[in-house]
């Protein structure tokens, strides 16, 4: 395995992923909106090489908690991901785009087209999260009174899938002649029609849009439970997922890779990149004065916000912060993933109320790293070579500042151990994160009744 | 009216407005999926200091037609509209992107968010071209078996646009403060949920994007129709139009202006563009030359492709080219204004199916001017001076080579004559149409309750 070289992605939030990180000195304030802000920010991590940058989403507010705690919260207001990519595409050369979308809430052919766009304007630099979204702010926008249930919104998910796909292939790759002089465009043999008829979707098509650079763009996932490992394990290409151990790491990387041969795939067909949060110091003693300098800029009511969804109904300004919580709930079913972690870490870490937000507010339950750049660099290393992770989704804390650290003191440390890539290998984001093009459906057909 | 000036669009078609355009040699074959394309058209268009580019779209492949004529069209394979637009936003620093969207296959909350991002990417210069969508390739991508009838699309339009709009407005202009030292992000009293609850849409809101710079992108339309016209005057602030005499567009103008003062609204709030389709020579024969080469490079099958529709059912291939249609047909009901039109002129004009096909061809029934310089700008300004038009969607028979010669050739010609700008007015799209910045519906209840 002397070839095989970390993946990293660079997880843009806004301000950076530290709840408090907008009131930094280090952050850009009104980042969300801030254009100039996003192209720096992907400029900078393709000068450090990086294979992608992503963004959450989900389409409605991200926070409510309670009116005190939510007009402090520095994320409500923030750019659509395709629109934010496409723009970001056309002044960069080499970094892919991740772009979070949801199956539960958007349309197929409506999906399907704005993401093939984005791979052509990036010419193959294309990704697209699939979640099913499940946050309260969000049925609402969209005529309904609760999210349908978490089995519904996969079993739907693996369908919308499926109709996008169809449609990505609606023309096969050499439909185009463009011939001036015999007047023929296209060869109408080679566009289909998916005439999906299924139990969520009716989608006749085609597509009105070639097939793009990538073929279709790199299908990323991002759910943990059980019906979220299955779907990565059908489908998907790279697998985003939170562990602060290296145990929980490895298991989970054991179990999703294992269930990738009942699909006809193989192991290296989906990449597995935790999340880390990265507070990078010359010295460990600047390392964690930059922790504790961003934990003191939480407002109380902010942190108590980032964990009353774990004990709903409860009113938690009257708890001690200094005791740990008087319960812990069982979270009700149907509550994703995330949840029971949660609650799981707070019992066994015995955190008090305060160390619980300030431990969830720093990366939202993502592994935080404290340290020097070869520090981090260790403990990337360690889950790299022991099978815990095939790369890594970087959430600086305070965005741009801890990316520029990470690019310019960790990257250079990585590429000294010869885990990371000095120039990039290809042209598109595939070939850079070593991903195959996929075959164009129809036209396997035809190949295989010849 | 010493300053009116006129407003220009350049309304781009991936290879041109002539349906053989792709043929051409001033032509970009693969311009519909060739972003280095629409980049130097959309720079061109803004050193020729136009107020704007438009896209036309649909949700699905524009043209069938018959098998022979399919293949030969260059239209079928383009980028999705605002995906489109904030690309070209970031490499651009002046010129308005109008982009087509449709209310009836698009779903309000992604549209108001798709929206004010582009116009928060370009820093105040969206325009949404509101459409209701009538071609036939359309519905079956969204699981019908047909368009809802006009008057229905049209009433769900206006209810549509009402809960965009309320989107819109979810945060006031004032609300981010944005205060590092207090830990204030916003003021929560300046976030309005919509609780819209319709006869068509159920949308809680509120949109997780703050107001964008321009209040809300420009409104455009683009149905001529009664439902259209009326659609216009209450929410429209351009509407783009396609007449081919003077008469009619006086006749057009005076109408739809006449509408607005029911909605409380000033003749100057809206703003009338016809279509042009320019071919310039530097002679009377360089010009009617071009037109020339253009028309012969027309197969016929494509030809009778163009005018099909208005014959449904027909087998036009056994026609007589040279010879008037058989017969003329009555549009079926809902079918839209454009037929009536089109079916119009063949009769009055005694077409041979030739003349008609050729006639629709150049720019799908737009005004065609084939001419010198001066000779385009002596009817420019006569529609201009004469209630016919407030400014014009110009539309290049072959891009980028007719865009050229129009920003090389004509507009310094409108400049000379004092009709057309030499720089640009102000920083965003609204301030170089001389439209106001939309009032927060919020902010005015709070301004009355005061
Ligand atoms: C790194 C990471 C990023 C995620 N991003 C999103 C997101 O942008 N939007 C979203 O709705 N869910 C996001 N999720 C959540 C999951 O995609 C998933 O929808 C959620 O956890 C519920 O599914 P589960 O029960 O399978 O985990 C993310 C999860 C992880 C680990
Ligand atoms: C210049 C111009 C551009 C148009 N662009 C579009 C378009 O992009 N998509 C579309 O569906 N209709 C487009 N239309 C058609 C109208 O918007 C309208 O939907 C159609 O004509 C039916 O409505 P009507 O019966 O009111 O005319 C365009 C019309 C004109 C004059």
């Amino acid at each position: 395995m002397a070839h095989r070289k970390l993946r990293l992605g660079a997880f843009i939030m806004a301000t950076g992923h530290h709840i408090a990180a907008w009131r930094h000195p280090g952050s850009q304030v009104d980042s969300g909106v801030n254009i100039d802000h996003y192209i720096s920010v992907a400029q900078l991590a393709e000068r450090g090489k990086f294979d992608q940058v992503f963004v959450a989403d989900s389409p409605g507010v991200w926070e409510q908690g309670s009116k005190e705690s939510f007009g402090r919260q520095g994320r409500i207001s923030h750019f659509e991901p395709v629109t934010l990519w496409s723009a970001l595409a056309v002044v960069t050369k080499h970094i892919g785009f991740v772009a979070t979308a949801s199956t539960t809430y958007e349309d197929p052919y409506l999906l399907a087209r704005k993401f093939a766009s984005l791979d052509h304007i990036s010419k193959g630099r294309a990704a697209w999260n699939v979640v099913t979204t499940g946050n309260d702010s969000v049925y609402g926008n969209f005529g309904l009174d609760k999210h349908p249930d978490p089995e519904v919104r996969y079993e739907k998910a693996h369908e919308f899938l499926d109709v996008v796909k169809g449609l990505w292939d609606s023309f096969e790759d050499d439909a185009f002649l463009r011939d001036p002089d015999s007047g023929v465009y296209f060869d109408p043999d080679k566009l289909h029609a998916l005439n999906h008829h299924g139990k969520y979707h009716k989608v006749a098509g085609p597509l009105n849009l070639e097939r793009s650079p990538q073929g279709h763009p790199v299908i990323v996932q991002a759910g943990s439970s059980e019906p979220g490992r299955e779907l990565a394990a059908a489908t998907a290409e790279a697998i985003f997922t939170a562990w602060t151990s290296l145990e929980e790491a490895q298991a989970f990387y054991r179990d999703v890779k294992g269930r990738l041969a009942k699909y006809g795939r193989r192991p290296e067909q989906l990449l597995i990149l935790p999340g880390i949060s990265p507070v990078i110091g010359r010295t460990q003693e600047e390392a964690e004065a930059k922790w504790a300098e961003l934990q003191k800029l939480i407002h109380p009511s902010v942190g108590l916000a980032t964990i009353e969804r774990f004990w709903p109904g409860e009113d938690l300004s009257q708890w001690d912060l200094d005791a740990p919580p008087p319960y812990y709930p069982t979270p009700e079913a149907g509550r994703n993933s995330r949840h029971h972690v949660v609650i799981e870490l707070a019992r066994r870490e015995k955190f008090t109320v305060r160390q619980l937000y300030e431990y969830l507010a720093g990366a939202r339950g993502h592994w935080v790293v404290v340290g020097t750049p070869q520090k981090i660099a260790d403990e990337m290393q360690q889950w790299f070579e022991n099978g815990a992770a095939d790369g890594f989704n970087v959430m600086p804390p305070v965005l741009p500042e801890s990316l520029e650290d990470f690019v310019d003191l960790v990257i250079p440390e990585l590429q000294r151990r010869g885990l990371f890539r000095t120039e990039y290998e290809g042209t598109t984001l595939r070939e850079n994160l070593g991903l195959d093009k996929p075959q164009n459906r129809y036209a396997v057909k035809a190949a295989k009744a010849a």
